[in-house]
């Protein structure tokens, strides 16, 4: 444990990057689902918020962490996000007449109607929100977000909030954890919108998606809302529309270097003869209905021509088809892009379509066809990607859709909003199960691996600080830590967002860094090792003593 | 499988029920979900629009097929759902010029400003949408909804159709699988949004969990939008809000008896003096934080006195709490309505929990003590509650999150959209995968369980028709039915919905009856016996003769 404190986590200072100024980001948000209102809660809220009121709770002013108990996908790292819709929310958060005209009919009607009125007025100006950077690499028990304000207020926040950062977390995470399978050098696109858990879903899938390291998505709305690149080419159904050449209305395409134009399908049938001897296949074999769709496809993209080839046989009918029209292409001045696998042994057929494209840039002397694309995109997760990696897979982009998007392997964050302090005093939920315990009281000084309570002095550079397991009184370590930065930034006070906002790419770029920091052995998909995250001995003392005042005495059992 | 064709779906006749009329669900769709737009899209379905637009296909006519290959869950059985939403998606299709302008700077400059033009004036006119009706119960490749036009308008409509039936039809599948497990007898609530994949991701779970069988919800946005009831209390938040008695700043209510203000916290301290003798256990153990909290709530909600047990301690703490503050409220006539449990043992909970109640009934002469609501809400699914059931629990009501709402065992069901016919010719997608195949051609007399083409004359009554399997030339046998019905309704037609739609409650309701309607051993947990879909025997030749004309002939394998 003794290095933990010297792991540092990059931070992007404000001047080396553009950031997107406050009046666009409002902009943006009207484009936002309008969903994101403050109805969208549970009832308990509201219920709670009118006992208070009866109970004269409207001067209490509390805190409440939100956090998770424990890493997604058997991991042990979490990336944090949804911080941004978190405060446009907050920036939007007001009860309309139409809601408080719902809520009327919709509560028991022994509710006096001053409540109503105070809802209608409540604001969240006397609401502060700390938090760690949306992006960041985050662990169980730390605070993502301490709310503080009018107890009524802040109690009203809580499933929205949580709403907005569960998703959002465990997406961007699941993200990281394929970018990490598939390393650096392949491409990741999400593909999950069809699968998603609701239209939201996907558009949350694809901008959580690309905020944890994906490429771009084929979500098109996503690409107008989030600026995140979006890709796509055809499916099956477009191969299998067209039944035989005579469909293809235009076959001719200008040859760029003579500006003539030329029959792309004569030229094809010639390439796909040739080809055929080479690679070990009968032309007849092959299917007339795909090359006249490949053509077709090509025609209208002939700069952009990526084909998918399994829609009949991949390697007796679609490699040939689309090396015929690649080749044709080129014959007219144009450089296919590639080619999508959607069924079949991926790890083969990719080895296979690698090794044609090789032999053919030999043959015909045309070396950019060794890096023609192999996109895969059939039922991908986590798993694959690592036993195509040890099967030697020629892919150089997989196309991801239903378990990114819905998280197979753990479809929901166990983010929970705790009450940790009221009226100056800290609060407990003990539980029988020592894992579901909260951490009492204001946490100041929070960093990336040991928690202080808030009126403790941050760690200095140099000097020794003792860290504790925050429930085991024998583990406990010395550490003189390299860098001590404080985690946590006001992002919500006095009614307003505290400072330009980073971009979508801002966050993504930090994911990366925060990423990079750790050690590789916390990261791997097989039995990583647990990040620690330690708490003061003042800290220690501080919830040992509250846990012990609060438990009931009862048998040791 | 002599007795399938003997199963009829009961279908509400139109004038047996209250209908919203197609006004008030104009109205609705506006509160709806704002992104379900043409955009809300894979980019491929935009640029195989382009390549069929530039190869001249304006005038192509095609059919597909939207349906799914498996049951999910591990069942037997799917529930579809998502057609009213379909439905809305199309009476807005339309792009608008800052789609025109985002689509134009996305895809390649070579793409032909007419096509623009085309998108832009594009219309949703010519299609016609057949479907079996939303809350039927379906089973794998029987098409959900049939969609014939244009070529490139139904080819667009694909990735959101998709998105609005994939997840509904699993949530309302997975509620309606929980609602079994429960019994009839059991309340059932949604506790999922702050664990939904997305804000809409909640709202979608709360509306289909309502469908499949569920009672209520606790997001009230939900219940606005939906006209679902909405149900909730507090959290531990609120019991752990109060410290001790000094913070009750009201402790009175009025007696319903005498109209005279008595104190709710001397009633309570009494009565808690006097049960902790009968209960076993020490007033002086109980939480005065809890029955400060549990007192304030009871002022707030006299007649809706429902509290959370477990903060503290369930048998020490809060029953003891619980029940003093539910006999003062008696007191003062009025009756308490129950407990939540979120932690520990629930069986055993529950049952101790009933127990006291029934003692206390007896004791002090009050009946409906016994009948006290034992909510029961920490993080269960559909094994949980047949454990549960095994234990002999005494739960009158489920609160279920997270596993409902991601639906945790399967969280997406792979439904697909294939094209199956163009300009009057069957198309097929052969695949190395007999599961993954295709049913080629326009199914017209499609019945839950025979799937005929569209040219065949529909079964009769009392003559025995041949039903084979699919794929196995073996299996088949004759039946003669005792009903008959077409399961195809046109619900889309010359750019309207046709006829009215039935309302939320409508379609709960049909669910429940085409549950009803099927055979237990569909229905159970644990290894339910498929229920066959067979296929006529001309469709059986149809198929088989076009497989064999597409396959291309290679080595016996």
């Amino acid at each position: 444990m003794t290095e933990v404190l010297s792991k540092t986590v990059k931070m992007n200072a404000e001047n080396e990057i553009a950031r997107i100024t406050n009046e666009d980001w409002k902009n943006q948000a009207h484009l936002q689902n309008r969903i994101v209102q403050p109805l969208l809660t549970d009832l308990y809220e509201i219920t709670m918020a009118y006992a208070y009121w009866k109970s004269g709770k409207t001067k209490d002013f509390a805190i409440f962490d939100l956090f998770f108990r424990q890493n997604p996908f058997q991991g042990e790292f979490t990336i944090f996000a949804g911080l941004e819709e978190c405060l446009k929310f907050l920036q939007n958060f007001h009860y309309s007449d139409s809601d408080i005209k719902y809520l009327k009919q919709t509560l028991p009607s022994s509710i006096e109607a001053e409540f109503f009125v105070f809802l209608r007025q409540l604001t969240v100006k006397d609401v502060t929100i700390y938090a760690i950077q949306e992006g960041s690499v985050v662990f169980p028990r730390v605070p993502l977000m301490r709310v503080e304000g009018p107890l009524i207020i802040v109690q009203l926040l809580e499933t929205t909030l949580l709403t907005l950062v569960n998703y959002a977390s465990l997406m961007a995470t699941n993200a990281a954890r394929y970018r990490m399978a598939a390393g650096d050098n392949v491409r990741l696109l999400e593909f999950g919108l069809r699968r998603a858990q609701g239209p939201d879903g996907g558009l949350s899938a694809s901008k959580y998606s690309y905020v944890g390291g994906f490429d771009g998505t084929s979500n098109v709305l996503a690409g107008k809302m989030y600026n995140i690149p979006v890709n796509g080419t055809h499916a099956h159904a477009y191969i299998t529309s067209f039944n035989d050449f005579n469909e293809l209305q235009t076959k001719v395409l200008i040859d760029r270097n003579t500006g003539q134009e030329r029959d792309l399908l004569v030229l094809a049938l010639e390439w796909r003869s040739k080809l055929a001897t080479i690679m070990g296949s009968m032309a007849s074999e092959a299917s007339d209905g795909e090359l006249a769709a490949l053509i077709s496809f090509a025609i209208a993209f002939p700069d952009g021509f990526m084909a998918l080839v399994d829609t009949y046989d991949v390697k007796r009918s679609g490699m040939l088809n689309f090396c015929a029209v690649a080749l044709s292409l080129n014959d007219l001045g144009y450089r296919a892009v590639g080619i999508r696998i959607d069924s079949g042994d991926l790890a083969y057929l990719s080895r296979k379509a690698r090794e044609t494209f090789n032999n053919i840039a030999r043959t015909y002397s045309i070396p950019w066809f060794e890096q023609l694309t192999i996109v895969a995109s059939n039922d991908i997760n986590e798993e694959t990607i690592l036993s195509l990696n040890e099967q030697n897979h020629k892919i150089d982009c997989f196309g991801i859709g239903t378990h990114l998007v819905t998280c197979q392997r753990q479809p929901a964050l166990g983010c929970v909003y705790k009450l940790v302090e009221i009226n100056g005093l800290p609060r407990i939920k003990l539980s029988q199960d020592v894992g579901k315990m909260t951490m009492p009281g204001r946490k100041g000084h929070a960093l990336i691996d040991i928690m202080m309570r808030s009126v403790e002095p941050a760690p200095e550079v140099g000097e020794k600080v003792l860290c504790r397991h925050p429930f085991q009184e024998s583990k406990r370590t010395y550490v003189i830590p390299t860098k001590v930065e404080p985690l946590y930034k006001i992002y919500w006070k006095d009614g307003k967002v505290c400072g330009p906002l980073p971009s979508l790419e801002e966050i993504r770029d930090r994911v990366r860094n925060s990423l990079n920091t750790l050690r590789q052995d916390h990261k791997r998909n097989l039995n990583p090792t647990p990040f620690k995250v330690s708490v003061s001995a003042d800290l220690y003392s501080f919830i040992h003593d509250l846990w012990l005042q609060n438990a009931p005495i009862g048998e040791l059992s």
